[in-house]
């Protein structure tokens, strides 16, 4: 039975850019059906919902996506889903939303969901958030690990003793966080097989984490002290005053790096993919015989391993291979999928070039 | 000093699939701004304006184009831009053009063109009409022959004979016409120098040609003789049943090939080109210094050799090379460049599944 003090916080602040043209600034990764039908934010919420009810469910986001996720999400009460005044890093995002839950239930237990990540086993991935809520609520700080597939240098990693076993329900005492390696060190990382990837996937009670950040961050936690109750009618002009002169810097860095006795829950596997392009996304939906994917209409001709995105437009392909397609109505893209993580840097194009219509 | 007996004919019947999806059968290859500001059809008429005046230009179309050409065309009157009743080949299209001329004037010559070629030098091109028009003038079916810049193997060759000089204002006899060669014949034509290109461009007094008909394709020259005169008020009616029962072939194979005494003017540098795929258009306009040829906005990462057309739409490549990007409304069309021919097979994959939506 999920306790009533468990409270979940999904951040959804990132902007995607890697899934333009379909991202914008105001349609972001997380609250697009990159895939299936629902929203990856809407399935990360849903996924929660057996242990954490919509009540008791958080999302911190930016302006221009607030509108979208307060519509996307119904169920959330929307004075639950905030805003932050200025784009910050995670540590800071984090500690407001444990003011706030501190201040609400001071037996708080909290857990941090990224908002644009797929789990596709939800039913052995709650399995093992029931342990990590329960030794949160003990007073230690946890982190879920992903055992993983292949020799990510995009990840960092979080080792734990020799002895793990993923899929244990018993939490691991952490040895230590391991920013993103060299492809030597992941492979020696995956071979080792107690290195985990670290997803973002934290649990700690609200005070607990309170105490860290005074401890290793106390700039930033003085600012969080100073805001009034989460109720009062200064909060968001106060908020927005001391957002900004929060230290810029990630939850990882800040608390995890550097607290002692941290407990960690090894996956086995629950299907977890970040989804960090659109070649990810091919990868995760079912191809044809040529390997293409084609999420609309397509006409195929000498063609292999592409992926079409298009909304009801017809797409011809004649003699083309490997070729990430996904159009919208002002904007095209076309990429090698050898690229696809590159597509970023086409956003920073558009933005030196100031063209805030297709951002 | 141009004649008031020349007139010119505008064969506009093809549909053009290989410029889908751009091409639709309400809007074919020659009524699209394939290359510059005006239409392909818009450009013909124009530069046969300083020899034949509009109001002595006629267009054979079919009933899909007709009204799109005639918005096109203001200038020529509209009674003379006809549809076909059934899709023929050129020899009864000109058959009937011919016989229409020459129930308006006796002593009508014409001039065939097609509506869908670029000629970049028109004053060049201009001088060697004159004297295929004065030949016509007396009694002699010409034709005018392009000189070779390859080894084309999808045209027809005209032998002229071998003290030829290209340029010349002077008529040469023709000694033979070459269907559609090999490779390895091209190569020989193309080197012997004496091997011009059949661009479809024929000229002919009304009687010769139909003097023609009546020898070498009776049954046609006796269905189009049973027409009415062309103002006669039965003369559609009449049209309509008779035009089907025109043999089905162009007036290459029916007339000039079984001609005697054909003449020939050869042509020098006019800038000809059939156009005949949109890879044809990516070499006939300016390029980036890496080959792309964009049409529309384009945002360029590691891309080289691609031709994009998409209307007012930003289209992003990325690390692709040598792709055909056409975008319209409806239906995207993504082609490797070396399949550009190709395309009209797409178009028949439309047929067969009767996306006339598409078509």
């Amino acid at each position: 039975m999920a306790k009533d003090n468990y409270y979940g916080l999904i951040l959804a602040g990132g902007r995607g850019t890697r899934f333009w043209p379909r991202s914008r600034r105001r349609k972001a990764k997380q609250v697009l059906n990159v895939i299936g039908d629902s929203t990856l934010i809407q399935a990360t919420a849903g996924r929660l919902s057996p242990l954490i009810p919509p009540e008791r469910l958080w999302v911190l986001t930016n302006r221009h996506l607030r509108a979208e996720i307060v519509r996307q999400l119904p169920r959330i009460p929307a004075a639950q889903i905030l805003a932050e005044p200025e784009q910050r890093n995670t540590a800071p995002a984090i500690g407001l939303a444990a003011h706030i839950l501190r201040s609400i239930d001071k037996d708080a237990v909290m857990g941090v969901f990224p908002s644009d990540h797929v789990i596709s086993r939800p039913a052995r991935y709650l399995r093992l958030l029931r342990p990590a809520f329960r030794a949160a609520a003990q007073g230690r700080i946890v982190v879920l690990g992903i055992q993983p597939r292949f020799a990510e240098t995009g990840f960092g990693y979080v080792e734990f003793p020799k002895e793990v076993q993923p899929g244990s329900l018993t939490p691991y005492p952490v040895v230590r966080f391991r920013e993103k390696p060299s492809l030597e060190t992941a492979r020696q990382y995956v071979d080792a097989g107690n290195f985990f990837w670290n997803a973002g996937m934290f649990f700690w009670r609200a005070d607990v984490l309170l105490d860290a950040l005074r401890r290793h961050l106390p700039r930033t936690a003085t600012l969080l002290a100073s805001l009034p109750a989460f109720g009062d009618k200064r909060f968001s002009s106060r908020l927005k005053r001391v957002f900004p002169l929060c230290e810029n810097i990630s939850v990882d860095y800040a608390v995890m790096e550097r607290a002692g006795n941290v407990a960690g829950l090894a996956c086995d596997e629950i299907g977890w993919n970040d989804v960090g392009s659109w070649d990810a996304v091919r990868a995760l939906l079912p191809a044809d015989a040529d390997g293409n994917v084609t999420r609309s209409e397509a006409l195929l001709a000498a063609s292999r391993g592409n992926y079409v995105d298009a909304g009801d437009k017809l797409v011809a392909l004649l003699g083309v291979e490997n070729l990430i397609v996904v159009d919208t109505p002002d904007a095209l893209l076309i990429a090698d999928r050898a690229r696809a993580q590159e597509v970023g840097g086409l956003v920073k194009a558009l933005e030196k070039k100031q063209r805030w219509d297709l951002l």
